[in-house]
């Protein structure tokens, strides 16, 4: 029996990727060069701003792209695919170019993060696959994100695998949690293959395997003295779990002259109960005992109990933090921006929409961050043509493309381009970060953020603004596709 | 590098399941037999009922469950397991016995879904995954089922991949959509794995790669004759897309003699759109052309659509069905029901709580379904001791665990057991059906619902009653804690 641990991940692409792949290679298309932009249009939980993740695994799943003999037997057995299609797969690899932000980095809303230039079939394929890890990782980053940033540098631990949505979602979903900002993870096999620190201690079945509360809180203490974190809510916690904890602590840890400890709260209300606990532990003398909290935790709930006082040192985040509950969708789409002609001349794609938010950005294009010199705080996020370049010791002036008559013009600003290359010509040609680094970088670049763009609820919407020649581009297409909208199609 | 797509699933675990079971290990309760049952509070969406799925992963994993040699060192790098424990988990494997509904099941709140009886250590070494699997597959075929019973009956297919947390978020989830009723998916490995069957045409990069909407259309025609569906949206659905799919339907498939054709809208409004094209279909001799939507849809969407008369054949779901949006997390709970004496008896367990609800139910049990003999229909569902026999040829009475005035007798009624052995001394016993087998089960037990159980909104609250002894031995645990509520713990 087969499962979805240990796919050829090349086949986790839609059905009309391989349809396609196979049309562009009878209609003598399969060489032509494409430029596919990968973006998003709204930012999960109505947030202010998002965090890129997921770049690793889409580098590896790159270099790894093949099709097995059973693969092409599988697509053999469908009967609609040409056989010298199916020959041509057999020797498949990525010959294409891509440029990513890289992982942690920020992101907002129309801003290509990555760009894929490569032959049709192989841009094609890269899709599904590319979307999946790019729209789940990044919104784990995000969700934790938040969720870290209510939590006022308490620690956040990551707790949901049992609730995640399959294999990945655990499992990658800790990595992404990890980068957003949590010092940990429940997952054991996180920690295993990414490094992501893995925690934990009891659950209720362990205190009730015992006879009584107090046994099964000694057996823990005389195991795990060091490391001893009891759970106190099994029964009744500021009757039962916290006096048992205490009396656990005196008895195993005082006469070993450890200090250091720990008691959880799964249930019951947190505020009541952590102020209590505490009062209860410091009356005792077990001042560095840390409370952690576990129960239905979120970034609202968790600045509402630290706005009530209650008494917590680090929080364990379960469903609402591994599904992103409150907004289980990051919305990344991958869509053609340019095609080259059969003379090599690049030929700009748009796609039109009613929506006007839902309007492409056609052609190839540079994605720009402008700092400012003094604060180091990011202003804007500036696109433009692949071919033009900013020049920042000049001032610039950038407009809204929507409501252009908002403008704005920076005179002191450092402009860092936000995409590296990441493959040329099939190649990897960048060093992928550690995620310790990563997880640094991500938080040193929120810092760069204006706290009005990281406001929970309503934030400022960052800017993310056109080139004057991206814009003018943009408008001629539009306006040529609306002088002949009633007939044949627009490119 | 290391990926979540091939690792040791045995390491997908919280790490406390680790440090519980060196736990049991050091203090000589690693052979103690112990009894959990999975079992989910409340339904997703405030459905009335659930669809269990997942049980093919879970016996896949509990047939591999090891440590592989880079496990045993990683924990042992983490300094705080016994060398004796880390030789032990170098031969672990399952040897104990787990009971499970079939997948495919309705299920309520409460009932144990999978019941596990095995030592300590290994029961509670499972937790971690077989909840992750079970909550999300059920989540998924929950969610789909809903969104195929407001299709009535026309087509459903999954179309999320890109959009799935993590890569099995997309290939299990994409199984579990077909159990829950959908007719496929667009995820190719899916088909290739488990036999869902897999399909999809174009995307709009298709259409934007050619000189025009037309010259796209008809190259599709010509090379796919026989499952021509366009999508029409990219530029103006009306009054270009549905002109040239005419255009090219007459002149490619018409000298041909199909009539069978299709055409797919991703954008716009449904009803109004579908209708227009409907007619101009229709008008232009292409009665047999299907219609497809696909653009956020759900099963609210779906049924709204449909009762303002959208003319549409099949829909196509994504982000909604395979991350559940409005509802994306599945609240299964794995919890210790009772456990062995070192002479072999079974003490039950409890797990207390404030919240009436979140009180487990003690012992060792068995789950029964009463179907009426006239209707077919399912009357209640029905926990009691493992010990305990319903003699379906006499009366029996329940009574409503919580609001106990609330009596029923059924005279004329079927019991039927839903839990079935899926492993008894670390066997697989079970023969898992095949997936089509699956799905079709499933279909028929949903006959079996009463329609006010289906509803979406408010649905009858399906009755789960307890036998008059397991409600006597909950009540006297309940009381027993009672009185001694400020000491040291209840068992």
């Amino acid at each position: 029996m087969k499962t979805a641990n240990g796919i050829n991940l090349t086949m986790l692409c839609d059905f009309y990727e391989l349809t396609m792949g196979n049309g562009y290679w009878q209609s003598g298309m399969k060489d032509r060069i494409t430029y596919f932009d990968v973006f998003f249009r709204n930012v999960p939980d109505e947030g202010g701003y998002a965090v890129a993740a997921g770049l690793e695994q889409i580098v590896d799943y790159v270099q790894k792209l093949h099709f097995d003999e059973e693969d092409i037997e599988y697509l053999r057995g469908r009967g609609i695919f040409d056989e010298s299609f199916l020959q041509y797969l057999k020797n498949f690899r990525f010959h294409g170019d891509i440029w990513a932000v890289p992982e942690g980095t920020p992101i907002f809303p129309r801003e290509p993060v990555i760009t894929v230039r490569a032959p049709a079939i192989e841009a094609q394929l890269l899709e599904t696959y590319m979307l999946l890890e790019f729209n789940h990782q990044s919104l784990i980053a995000t969700k934790a994100s938040r969720i870290c940033r209510a939590a006022e540098g308490r620690a956040v631990l990551e707790f949901g695998s049992r609730r995640a949505q399959g294999i990945a979602g655990a499992v990658t979903g800790a990595r992404a949690a990890f980068i957003g900002g949590c010092a940990g993870t429940a997952c054991t096999v996180s920690d295993q293959i990414y490094g992501v620190p893995a925690a934990g201690t009891m659950a209720h079945s362990w205190v009730q395997m015992f006879n009584s509360e107090y046994e099964a809180f000694e057996t823990y203490c005389k195991t795990y003295p060091d490391n001893a974190v009891l759970l106190v809510d099994t029964f009744d916690t500021l009757r039962s779990g916290v006096p048992n904890a205490i009396r656990a602590f005196n008895n195993i840890l005082k006469p070993r002259g450890i200090t250091r400890c720990g008691i959880r709260l799964d249930s019951g209300d947190m505020a009541y109960l952590t102020k209590k606990a505490r009062a209860m532990l410091d009356e005792a003398g077990w001042t560095e005992c840390k409370i952690t909290v576990s129960n239905s935790l979120d970034e609202r709930l968790i600045r509402d109990l630290i706005r009530q006082g209650a008494q917590i040192d680090s929080f364990g985040v379960g469903e609402r933090l591994i599904t992103s509950k409150s907004a289980p969708v990051f919305g990344g789409v991958y869509k053609l921006c340019a095609v080259d002609a059969e003379d090599g001349t690049r030929i700009p794609k748009i796609k039109i929409s009613e929506n006007l938010g839902k309007i492409t950005n056609p052609d190839f294009k540079k994605l720009y961050r402008f700092y400012d010199r003094e604060t180091g705080k990011a202003e804007a996020d500036y696109i433009c043509l692949r071919e033009e370049t900013v020049d920042d010791t000049r001032p610039i002036t950038i407009c809204d493309p929507v409501a252009r008559w908002k403008k704005k013009t920076l005179d002191s600003y450092r402009a860092v381009e936000l995409q590296v290359p990441v493959f040329l010509n099939g190649e990897l040609v960048y060093d992928l970060p550690a995620l310790p680094d990563i997880k640094a970088y991500c938080a040193a670049q929120l810092e760069t953020l204006w706290p009005e763009v990281k406001r929970f609820n309503n934030p400022h919407e960052y800017y993310v603004d056109l080139s004057e020649n991206l814009m003018n581009l943009k408008d001629e297409m539009l306006n040529s596709f609306g002088r002949r909208n009633s007939g044949d199609a627009a490119e």
